[in-house]
């Protein structure tokens, strides 16, 4: 319950952020809706195609399905008044890649990956519905450039297995690794921390 | 044998619509014909691949290939000469769209998914091929911005949704749901009619 | 053991030239990384989900994922003097594309598909990570644009069928068309052959 409400934040927070980016290209109502819907499930979707677990999830959990389109309507007639939302939002974003992190490394486990493809299955969950607006949109991924992003979710992801080497509780694990994306991604943008360019002379 | 006819007409409208882009963005041979091929199929294998029905179509239905080949063939030798059937091809691939559309769409009911799905799915099969042509050819999707395209398959799939309810000749009810894109489609441009664009000021 | 030894230096060359991508386009270390990574698996990855075997290979394989670390970390640490290593890189990718066409068109035989998809799997799988590298660099594919590259895969794949009518050891089927791949590509870069664009006037 308390994680459907994480996972429904992150959603509207994700599928907001792709809304805005679209409108900003000039995009009509259609484009925006896909964009909005690529961000917010794009991550699950490539996971899911990778692993071979067909049908992917939005397509039998309709619950995906309604809050985008909602969210989406909702910033559309509202667009001059998100930026009011700018910290909530941002919060919400936040917290979703905590959770995503860790129900990607979860999906993985399940199916008896390696905890290296489970730490990547994480943060391809949490970050690849970016990287695919980005693409649409014709721009280069922004999280490949800057910003404490993905990193956050692969420290949070070596966190799980350090955890679990050590502790049985499986549902504290889930926490503690979500936390520690959440809280690195707070940190790195409240003390503007980013990766450097690696631009070769 | 209908409905045969219609889907290679619209496979030779779609590859044609790819190697005309390709040809205006320089590429070679091997570049001009991999955008046709992506233009025509990209729809059907994203949506193959979503659900999980591999290999894909066109790996083993022939008939796309040596099509695609054929009008990639016929489009190259003849580039000077394309402009003279511009109107055919637009028949075509509004033709075309309406088939995809509800093929899809079916494509979805088979495995048992939501309706809003299905249409999805219809869409994405007309739609996503132009989709992953302009992204391979480095441009913001045209769908995305302007044209009734995508518009004109959703309102065609709920009307199929619609008929569904009240008919029972399940024949009946897919010509009408492709007619219905295709009027749509075919109104829109003679009518110059395209959703606005939401920009934020 | 010795086609091994290929996979792996094929490997290496390409995340290498993932790496100088990225650099150029100024990413940051974990820009790098995933442009490093899909350009040495993508071509495999399509291949995999198109026809369905999943969880696709590098997830299954931890030889990439430690090759590939290995070599993004090389090529970060010691950028300056990469330049050095580019007649060897070059080599590396040439034999690389050489075993990575027929490891695909083997890989589409085993399921039992048709000789031409088996050729555009073959070509799929060693040049689409380059393909997926410069659509997530913002930039129209290379091998759409110049280079005999795509049509050395090509050739070498109808070499393999070809042969295969008169031959039966199928080990050397196997080598002469990876031999060939090589060859065309060497001669095509050594005499500055390109295939020419189809710019329509």
């Amino acid at each position: 319950m308390f994680f459907q409400v994480i996972d429904i934040l992150g959603t509207i927070a994700f599928a907001i952020s792709g809304v805005l980016v679209a409108m900003n290209k000039r995009m009509d109502p259609f484009g925006v809706l896909i964009i909005a819907f690529v961000t917010a499930v794009g991550g699950g979707t490539l996971r899911d195609t990778l692993i071979g677990q067909t049908p992917v999830s939005w397509m039998i959990n309709m619950t995906y399905v309604y809050v985008i389109l909602g969210a989406t309507l909702f910033a559309i007639l509202f667009k001059n008044y998100i930026n009011y939302l700018r910290t909530s939002l941002f919060l919400f974003d936040t917290i979703g890649i905590g959770l995503y992190t860790v129900v990607g490394i979860e999906k993985g486990l399940t199916i008896g990956l390696h905890p290296i493809i489970c730490i990547a299955l994480g943060t391809m969950t949490a970050c690849f519905g970016g990287v695919i607006r980005d693409i649409l949109c014709n721009e280069i991924p922004v999280i490949f450039r800057k910003e404490i992003y993905a990193t956050a979710c692969i420290l949070g992801g070596l966190t799980y297995f350090l955890l679990s080497e050590f502790l049985t509780d499986s549902n504290f694990v889930f926490v503690i690794a979500g936390v520690v994306v959440i809280v690195i991604r707070l940190l790195a943008v409240k003390l503007k921390i980013s990766l450097p360019s690696l631009y070769k002379d």
